[in-house]
């Protein structure tokens, strides 16, 4: 427990970096070098500076405020928090920022450009080292702005062109591409697209990138000119209704194509509730692989595009930009389909 | 939107919150109470403050660096982000938080005593105007400690003889209490419960309180001497498997009260996996009455504790302790049982 027991605010103030550089006898840089834990750090230099670290309460992000030290923190800006795939982001990031001395606070701007914004603003007000931007609203000319302020990784962005800031993203076209490939493989024709309802809509966004995918791997079906894609707003109650009505419609296709697990997931339940068999008169391919989707009551096929990768190799991203790198850099992760009982019993 | 054109640090940075009070004409109190959202704030103030607030591209986060001034902006420290009940406290802070110019910024602490004091000193070095913790694992005494420095609410805490800090809580041993009654009335005699393998155990945890609560239903029915309690580790694959041996017990109970609707979900899962009919062969109450827990497919039985009216308690709370109350509050929520299939069908 590293809790002063009087006046921690005046002893940990005059600590800095430089302070515990020359208590542990080490370079500035080395010291650095233990709190990222770079590659190479020896377990002789990293117990030395652990040591000082403990000795003196380091607080970066008060001996850093008003100077130009780092505050060993990143921002992490979440679209929102209630869906299943963002838990795996965070989780893949906490992996990476563990074994260092790095902390990650969070910010959720709900989709809000305003709150989004103002959070990132704020961020940089508390000199954060770096930020991860997880499905931003922005777009790429704001966050490029912001970028020459604060080294920035988006992740679920697509935009390739950007060369302020890096992107990490699964390929969101080929996701959806494997998910109708696989349903014209079990024989269905008949497939329809569940989309979230568009608030931004802008190309960037991996909801879009999917739907391109769904049309493209219809269009190579010869299915292009019947490739229809069904809007589903995003809160309650009116998500439920209007995937009622989609189950509930004479025309209804045989198999349905979700943009999340946390559409699919409603669709299956209510299904069950409508009397509609699933895979039997209505086959679901969610994305996102959640949890969820995993249990055995629910047994939904879903894309898995690995959030924890994800959020893995975007801290590992932004820490070689806080690093130094400035040369922006864009990865696509392939995903997968997981086949499960949705899609062929 | 209010991102600059051009050097917005030169420019954000002379702003302060008398700069928006001498702009808009009115006093800095009034400035502060429109930002908060306070009570009985006229429309035509309102409306002159948020004016002044945009044309000057005032940020409080950067304003109060280093000065005495307040940031706007919470902190919000929760134990983990995987359980479903977090998302919907989380709601109910940005619901009380969203017509105010107050933001929140989240720290994850992964119940980790060592992370959550980090995360906390880091608020405080950020000056974030004051702290909501959800669940902490650190003791009363440390929490204390830091409430000298910084207002505190907590949530999930039960230590209602804390002087330094404010609790929020839903009334878990009542909770448990409900749960074991409604299984009685069903008949369930034989009935025993799973709970979270303790990692600091201390009483203040929802958890314990829980323990407590199913403990003395079980006494008050006469069958104290059987009320047998099982622990489940919090990860996977070791809670699956624990699970899954606690199915295939001969001496498995005909009911079940699980402290978390994430236990209970995977045991109706396993169940059905392993032909255990639930209700028929096993009753199954959950907490926290989690949106899987109201699917169709799931349809589980759960206390709900209301996680939004936690967190919109919490957060007027602390706002009003921002606002100079010094003297502790501690608020116990009622819950309440939501009869699902999985209790009786």
């Amino acid at each position: 427990m590293s809790v002063d027991n009087k006046k921690p605010a005046e002893r940990a103030d005059r600590v800095t970096i430089r302070t515990v550089a020359a208590h542990a006898g080490v370079s500035v840089a080395a010291v650095s070098k233990v709190m990222r834990n770079a590659y190479g750090v020896s377990d002789n230099l990293r117990a030395k500076v652990t040591v000082s670290i403990e000795e003196l309460r380091y607080r970066p992000s008060r001996a850093a405020r008003g100077l130009r030290g780092k505050t060993f923190t990143i921002g992490l800006l979440l679209v929102d928090i209630r869906n299943p795939f963002l838990p795996e982001v965070i989780a893949g990031v906490n992996a990476v920022l563990a074994p260092s001395h790095y902390q990650a606070m969070i910010g959720v701007g709900e989709a809000r450009m305003q709150l989004e914004t103002s959070l990132i603003e704020s961020m940089i007000d508390y000199k954060m080292d770096g930020l991860i931007l997880v499905a931003p609203r922005l777009p790429s000319e704001i966050i490029t702005r912001f970028a020459a302020q604060i080294p920035i990784v988006a992740v679920g962005y697509h935009d390739s062109t950007a060369d302020g800031f890096d992107t990490i993203n699964a390929d969101d076209q080929r996701g959806a591409e494997i998910a109708v490939d696989a349903l014209l493989e079990c024989g269905y024709r008949d497939i329809e697209m569940l989309t979230q309802l568009a608030r931004a809509g802008h190309k960037v966004s991996v909801v879009r990138q999917r739907e391109i995918g769904f049309r493209r791997a219809m269009q190579r079906a010869g299915l292009g000119s019947s490739a229809p894609i069904t809007n589903i707003p995003l809160e309650s109650p009116r998500r439920e209704e209007t995937i009622r009505k989609f189950l509930a419609r004479s025309d209804r296709p045989r198999a349905v194509f979700c943009w999340s697990d946390i559409d699919a997931i409603v669709v299956m339940s209510m299904a069950a509730e409508m009397g509609v068999r699933v895979p039997e008169d209505l086959a679901v391919v969610g994305y996102d692989n959640s949890s969820i989707a995993a249990l055995g009551l629910v047994n939904l096929a879903s894309i898995d595009q690995s959030g924890r990768e994800l959020g893995q190799t975007a801290t590992r991203t932004l820490l070689s930009r806080i690093e130094g790198r400035s040369e922006a850099v864009h990865i696509l992760q392939m995903p997968s389909l997981v086949t499960r009982r949705s899609l062929a019993g």
